[in-house]
């Protein structure tokens, strides 16, 4: 048996619903001890936790979501783990896997939901980004949603995230020209260079309509929106004829209480566009698709992503509200532990 | 030679773009000659004027219309006109034709854009209602972007007018549980008595998410919007998983200077619903399609339309603004000509 079995859980827990943007106080820490198998599960070991925005969401209590948290109770999100303890027939020792661990050492498992992670294909930290929900998020919006043809503008926003450089990636393979939004000179850098998109615009700057107007002479024929709020209404003015918006995430909104109006949709109507929602657990029988597909673009090195790991489980409340603000570059990580650490 | 020919022709004319709602004070008048014919050309005089909300928004002078108006321009608008003079091959004395003769009683052509109208399908005032651009645009956008299937339930907004009630005949042919939305108990009635609707919704009434919830319990799969703001916004918080929405008219947004936001796209996103633009000029040429189906439909008594009609030209401007406060009930017309008169 391995020793970390009898050692100690460290975990971050659900103190309260943050008041707007989240501060780390919202989170609290406690120990407990390795929790014990029984039959039919198995124990990993957290290696990355993956923060992701709808976490605040979750925090709200609303109803949407599943998970229900009540303070005191481990923060609830997706982990990349090592089994180092198994009593289910499908995980062995040394497996990795993607699991629900939430913000925790570790955590016991009956197997469901959890997924085997082929470390071959790329570093296994990439099956909570680009390999993972968000890099599926990106793939099926793209490929089923937005639809760009060749020729085609793209735009993407928090686009050297891992849903939007995802999405832009894909959209590029698919012959479109793709325009990003970021944050900041450095991420618009990285956009062009090391994406592959003919053009990256930072909001920041101001008169995003006027940039836009100007990175897309032809209009926008695609866009697919992860920040919603002015960002959203900035592209509406700058629409193609049969454009399309892909709805996917609206992170100024999930730190408000009062959900804010949307954009004007006169626009909409002009452009004949089509606005649709997307939710990636609809997609999820595409994932060994995506996989396969962006693997092979990994190989081959025409696809490229970007990872902001915050080391130890104690940094997570901080980096998750980093997050928040926009204040991560590439997909947003904690190490929590090391592979092959515990054998 | 036609006696009417050398007579005088009464018009309404744009005086100022109005502040808000219009009022008759936003319209002049006057009286010419009735204009000489040139070869290639014919005049018609004007039997029904149509009233649409659009008008509203020409007279902004904003540049997504092509019309642009100066004081003392005779209003635009569509008209259904009786061919008294000609010297155009394709058109005789005694054709009716839907023709934009504007706000006037006589006008010339050139026969572009002109559609002859066959009085045997149905009175020939229907051309600018039901078997006319409002129909057309309620057939279009049911068929081709509400897409219902049978047994949804399709919702639409000013459901007594040429364009909802069409789309919700037409969905009802379609095999959809038809729920309208209007504005007065009257309308409601007529709404389920006559056009064969499931249920309708009285907004005045108040708490539309509530009312709307009730008479779509398993929720909304398509959505026809004549009117944006809070009844759309009412709408979204009903939506069934998949559902379509089409963004046709936003009443309430002509009689603003700065357009409204729109409604929080969250549930949107939730019911993995799409929103889609119409524009009836894209579908022209479902025409004859539209016209030879509800032409059928009309036959059979299946198919049922009410008209609001205001006697004589001068009440143009005030059953204009009657229009535009929902005070009317049916197509709006203006009957400024009776036929047969002048030969």
């Amino acid at each position: 048996m391995p020793r970390a079995v009898n050692g100690i859980n460290k975990r971050i827990t659900f103190l309260r619903s943050p008041r707007g943007l989240p501060v780390p106080e919202d989170f609290g820490a406690d120990e407990t001890g390795i929790p014990k198998l029984a039959a039919g599960q198995f124990l990993s070991r957290t290696l990355y936790l993956s923060l992701d925005p709808y976490y605040r969401n979750v925090m709200k209590n609303s109803q949407i979501y599943a998970d229900r948290l009540t303070p005191g109770d481990v923060m609830v999100g997706e982990t990349v783990a090592e089994v180092i303890d198994s009593q289910h027939p499908d995980f062995k020792v040394g497996d990795v896997v993607a699991v629900r661990n939430g913000w925790q050492e570790y955590a016991l498992s009956n197997g469901q939901g959890v997924r085997k992670i082929d470390p071959s294909i790329a570093p296994v930290s990439t099956a909570l980004g680009v390999l993972g929900m968000p890099g599926l998020t990106g793939y099926a919006g793209t490929v089923f949603l937005a639809q760009p043809l060749p020729g085609q503008t793209f735009v993407v926003s928090a686009c050297t995230g891992p849903v939007g450089s995802t999405a832009g990636q894909v959209a590029r393979h698919m012959g479109a020209r793709v325009v990003g939004i970021a944050g900041s000179k450095e991420k618009c850098d990285y956009a062009v260079r090391e994406l592959g998109f003919e053009a990256c615009v930072d909001y920041r700057e101001g008169d995003l309509v006027g940039q836009l107007k100007a990175a897309c002479p032809n209009g926008i024929d695609a866009y697919f929106d992860n920040v919603g709020g002015s960002t959203l209404e900035a592209v509406t003015l700058n629409l193609a004829m049969g454009s399309r918006i892909v709805l996917c995430g609206m992170i100024e909104a999930y730190s408000m209480d009062t959900p804010p109006p949307g954009p004007w949709l006169g626009p909409i109507v002009g452009a004949r566009a089509t606005m649709k929602g997307l939710v990636v657990y609809d997609h999820m029988n595409r994932l060994p698709e995506m996989t396969r597909v962006i693997g092979r673009w990994i190989h081959d090195g025409s696809f490229r992503w970007k990872e902001d790991i915050a080391k130890g489980l104690e940094q997570a409340p901080a980096a998750f509200c980093r997050l928040m603000r926009g204040q991560n570059f590439g997909k947003a990580l904690v190490e929590v532990g090391s592979t092959k650490l515990g054998r």
